[in-house]
């Protein structure tokens, strides 16, 4: 029996997402991520609840909990990497599960500037820059 | 003298996004524009403030107006057009004045499932187009 004061029983992340990630920290509603991709400053936010798609599935608290926390987040990494500008976007065409993407921005970064999404090949990090990254991105969002 | 009792008063749209764009209607906080490109439905949202750039430029209360308009608007024009998903994005890489893109998407579109941003060359509506979609989606918001 679903546990329905704890809608967080029922979420589990999306595979493919848990595949081309790893886990920062969890928010008050968002698991935060981080994108398996060394080419840019790239995290993902997945609202704990399950069977959302669109960003109106969800219902209004979470809905500005989400501003609130993609705020945060972005403002956070912005300010971590010192990059020019972040990108904040939901496509889903692919992987359907809502997660929202906060991405850093700089020029002459790959592609600039236009978007990430499906541009080239993913470049996984090595395993000390993804811890290092992980440490600092966890601190940032203590 | 800057009118401190009202924000509207020293907002501008962006003259490139007026450019590219016709007006829909003004929200409580944004003002809708419909982009001047027949490929996808595609609607961006620009919160009447001036010198927003990031998400977290936003206070709390209109972040949180930001994304009750944001999912008005992906709702209403996803049944609008019967479209697949809603892509909802601000990149800002280009055009910093803050605006936040609603694009419709459905399988076999110009690009899908990428995204639609840098990709390929604008397609301007012809007029009667423009003026039923414009139409329709005044009435949708209304």
């Amino acid at each position: 029996m679903q546990d329905i004061s704890n809608p967080d029983a029922a979420f589990a992340l999306d595979p493919r997402l848990q595949a081309d990630t790893f886990p920062v920290a969890d928010l008050d509603l968002c698991r935060v991520l981080l994108m398996n991709d060394a080419r840019w400053p790239w995290l993902i936010l997945v609202p704990r609840r399950p069977g959302i798609v669109e960003i109106f599935d969800l219902g209004a608290d979470d809905r500005h909990r989400l501003a609130d926390e993609s705020a945060r987040v972005a403002a956070t990494l912005k300010s971590l990497v010192s990059a020019e500008k972040t990108n904040v976007a939901t496509l889903g065409n692919v992987v359907r599960a809502f997660h929202l993407h906060v991405v850093a921005r700089s020029t002459g970064d790959p592609g600039w500037p236009g978007p990430v999404w499906g541009f080239g090949a993913r470049l996984p990090y090595d395993e000390p820059a993804a811890e290092a990254r992980l440490r600092s991105l966890r601190e940032s969002l203590r």
